[in-house]
């Protein structure tokens, strides 16, 4: 560079100023160069940490939560699954109770087995059990307590990265404890809105009109496993509703509205057929999947790995995913798809896949009994980035 | 009127003008002045006429369904229920078939009674029973048929007199029979879009986006019930969720947008309990409600009458409705308040009623088991209008 | 018919029932078959009358405004273009006043020619002038004073048929005066909104997330003629933007959501090159027409009339269109499209014209010169109907 | 900490796991913590290192654009304005041309001052000069040519931090140059969409429906001083309108939807009569704001500056902004706000200044005339962060 250039360069950096022509590949690749790498998280070693955990860090009022997140291997020293979503197994031994508290970030509660916690939104205790999905919109007040003398966890999901790259955080502290002890079968959310196509005909104050997200605290596992079941079955009549041939899926909506039951946040799951395998895809915006049965084999930008119950894996922007159940496969699946469809961001697009990546599934399809059986999961978590 | 207006006047007569100026106060009333009149059918003497009719009229193609239309009185020659809604009695004799058909027109069934028909929407059967609301959005096709030995009868809902005034008028015959003899005790609408909070990702062609019908073909009486319920349960607890003190009131709805189940027509169930007099209202719009199971007394401009199960009573625009439950009482009611909200030309508001009107609910309701037990319907029907 | 049949349909008579099967044809036909006709109203005919009334019939409170309106021949004794549509001419003299008032139907003024009146609409006096269109959206208090001293007439548009059957009709009585007498050249409505793609900040409490109707009391000619010649122009460079070929059509719309000015009435100008003929087309729902320049020919349901500056007509709802441009036409349509789309009834259709129809609007237009010339509008009005 | 739970942040950090305890307070503090610092940048200072790298910096191929962007000094090594926006001055000279491409970011042009460019978007050449708004929606075709033998500089306004943290980044070169060297005074966009309230009737297939963002390229100094100027004039004559006392704005719309102009930027112009204080606000989201036309104070969150045509400043989020106008100030403003409302993360609030706060505000602005006289730029530009 010459001198007189040198001398601009300096003169801009001591006034805050930075060229584009120098930077303007970075700033605007030609396809998403996303720093978040595809990674496998195994619950088989998950799960025992935060047991881990549970012994050695009590809960309380600061921490306020028990939460182990899975932090993508691409976005160092962060707690990000990817650069818009947070994921993390939360743990509460018995009888413990997670402080009451609010955010303005949006959260939910996958629960991947067990059962004894009530978390308490905005005063209504909801129950929480396996396959149940749980809200916890932005500001609504909520704490946990586990009425069992067994341990439970579960999944947290949030939009914690996103809200702090937006600068969108507010936090406010409530009391120690859970505003109501109590410990109904069903939540008074779910009593008013848990009615298949019925809404109250006196919305709440907090209702549908205003309200960005779902007045329906927790989603069961009965009804999102009968409507799962209910689609392939159509299927296997000839009719519509499956999103692909053996591939069902649903979404967890606002029942007074249609829309994502979270503004920020999409909630689905997906049951795979024994033996079918998706079609390859990638998309604009990042998801997190958790393995909730079965068992199967994931392609992610071509690497493939084998998943089992509790399994998460995090797939980054414009990622190429396909998965082959092994067995009868159920994945939750969570992602930030309504932050780019309300900013016009999404796109998307079915991928072919490579001879030898197709290959590589079905091999490893193929090979998923026995390496199952011998346990390779020491190395199996390595599916991204640059190792 | 001198002879140059006269001649002015057979001028305008001779161009097919007309003054605004002789007519305004009719055109432009201070408030709504619906010919349409306050009435009540009692369905000790509707459903008789309905089974005369099963046993004098066949069913088939041309008339096409033995339906009887309740009559505004205020809307002579005309079967209308008011100037917007149409409602009837359908009866359908043992094995009988109402053969398949479409139409521009919205319709709905409301069961007070009885099982064992299927309705056929778009080649999806669809189970009738006590308590349930099916859908018939425009353009559907759509057939019946009585699988048992029993007749059976029920509400018949549409918004032909709307449809007739606009001249949105279109219809085509189908098949003379059912596209489809099978009995399943759930439709395909309902397996796929009947799970609370949840739709399926892959909605199909007819979708949620596209149509302004709601996909879900059945609403059962099981989760109205429970719906209804839960509200005066909540309230009991000391939560928000009814209407007004002691009042239920759920609507049915759209599961991919929140909105009515049908373009034109509002349709909600209410359950008063015991003892409870709604607040008197009235709105632009009209409505027509029927008992579904309880007793109670209806006031409609202050004209007072007892209903009981199955009786039918038809609210014109403007019209104060206040009603008192005897027992339980619950009615179902559907109305065109979509078209005046989405023209902008919805108003309502509570009514004070006068002492002498406060009265008379009370003192009908605290005679209602004596005139019950007598039976006063020959002129209890008579409740409006200019006689 | 046997007696026993003749006794049923006696007692449901008696009892304010009527039978779907015996008048299913007429309440469900095939296509549309309105009652309102196709009709051509001349203004050389329409003007002298309004003219006359001006000299014998005082404006004032009670009759409100000196107001001729078209009366569709197949609504016979209605003051209706059509079955949902009133258009009529206002007159109103030197230094005439109409009083204040307002009302829940929406209504617009559409200016043929003239100036010298000011609409004061909520208390905002709007000039009027040649080729604008003003607004007084449902409820919006309204007089109007003429400064000059000589009269102006122009055209009327509202919903009022569509609000009778409706029974949304509320009316009240303002001051016998205007509010306010000051004749400025830009209303406040147009100085706040009359920016293109430009919307206040602080929108008033009245504003556009609240508001049906547009707060831009005013659609001046100088833009609606700009951007119709904008679109012939770039049709000419090879460039999207026309109708179709030779056809430039602008909508009024509210500049604060994009949609139609008013929520019942579509309100639209469009401008054909001399020699072109618009596709035949057919749609629900109605409309009214008034050539505002130029001359040409128009077929309804195959009718061929002549038409110049000032003709109105009237197209009921599935009648087929079509209109061919003698010289450069301009005309300005209004119609209930709105209701239609709002309310899910919305269809429409090209239609392919018969050889003899093509032939007769080619001759008619061949002919239009010399007809004319000759003047033949004794006999050319009469478009439709049963004659 | 003790050795076990040393042990367990190890196996955490081994498996990718990071526990929400320790770092809870970071990631969901009480309020927005936002790295970005409010920040002013002097135009007499960026425009001549502008005009250096003019000089010294051909435009082509690869680096695109001579685009000097406000690097904020909270966000080091980073060209970003605040963590969603950024800002530059664009640098075009006498016959240069910047080459066709296009990119997933939404992009806008302000201009502070001069003529003679043509930026040509998808095909349609724009021209540009002082005061306009001159857009370039996400993925839509452009490139610029200077037409005169003068240089010319503007504001450059995109979405790029926001789409690069969403990885929401694709980007296709296209022609070296301009695809039309023809220099219209209006452009095509303008001419089918730029009439107040008026919209084509056949709006083009890539039309309001499916567009995002707004067909109107162009939005004009004439027609944006004229909104604010009758905002001022209305105020005066007792009318709403302005935004607060002697403070006019008005927004950049889509004229087919009454929104943002582009879905993920605000845009907006402000003017404060001489005298005028506005109210101290703070929000969630960040702003950039460009004096265009007069001087003024500002005081963000508490240091005050004195400002003058083209300086700009950068607010972060939660950042409290009062200005206060010297003599007539103009300010261009753009934001992320339509990111926060449709995500559903929007807050504001007034904030009440201290008294030294306003004191400030008030000593700063009687000192402006002095202050400027003797020029204190090199120190005035420090308003934020650490120092």
């Amino acid at each position: 560079m010459d001198s007189a250039l040198a001398g601009l360069y300096r003169d801009f950096d001591r006034h805050h100023l930075l060229p584009l022509w120098t930077q303007r590949e970075d700033l605007m690749p030609h396809a998403p160069r996303p720093a978040a790498v595809p990674h496998l998280w195994r619950w088989s070693e998950l799960y025992p940490l935060a047991e881990r955990a549970g012994a050695l860090v009590p809960v309380g009022r600061g921490g306020e939560r028990r939460a182990v997140a899975i932090a993508n291997p691409g976005l160092p020293g962060l707690p990000y699954a990817t650069s818009t979503l947070w994921a993390a197994v939360q743990y509460l031994g018995p009888k413990e109770v997670a402080p009451d508290h609010r955010h303005s970030q949006n959260a939910f509660r996958f629960v991947l087995e067990g059962e004894g916690v009530w978390t308490v939104v905005n005063g209504d205790p909801v129950a929480m059990r396996r396959g149940d999905l749980l809200l916890t919109p932005g500001w609504a007040w909520h704490g946990h307590h586990n009425t069992l003398d067994a341990p439970m966890a579960w999944l947290d999901g949030l939009d914690i990265p996103l809200a702090s790259q937006l600068d969108a955080t507010f936090f406010e502290f409530g009391p120690d404890e859970v505003t109501d002890r109590s410990t109904p079968r069903h939540s008074r959310g779910e009593r008013l809105w848990g009615h298949p196509g019925l809404v109250p005909v006196a919305a709440p104050a907090d209702g549908p009109e205003a309200a960005p997200s779902s007045p329906l605290a927790a989603y069961r596992w009965e009804h999102t496993d009968a409507a799962l079941r209910a689609q392939l079955e159509l299927e296997a009549e000839g009719h519509d509703g499956t999103l692909e041939h053996g591939h069902a899926a649903v979404r967890f909506t606002h029942p007074g509205t249609g829309g994502d039951a979270l503004p920020t946040l999409r909630t689905e799951m997906h049951r795979l057929r024994a033996g079918v395998t998706t079609t390859a895809r990638r998309e604009t915006g990042s998801s997190v999947w958790q393995v909730f049965d079965g068992s199967g084999t994931i392609s992610l930008d071509g690497r493939v790995r084998q998943v089992s119950r509790g399994d998460l894996f995090a797939v980054p922007p414009w990622c190429t995913v396909a998965i082959a159940a092994h067995d009868t496969l159920d994945l939750f699946r969570f992602s930030d798809a309504p932050v780019f469809e309300r900013l016009g961001f999404a796109r998307s697009e079915t991928v072919e896949m490579t001879e030898a990546e197709a290959t590589d599934v079905v091999e490893a399809f193929d090979a998923a009994e026995a390496i199952e059986a011998t346990g390779t999961s020491g190395t199996a978590d390595a599916v991204g980035g640059a190792r």
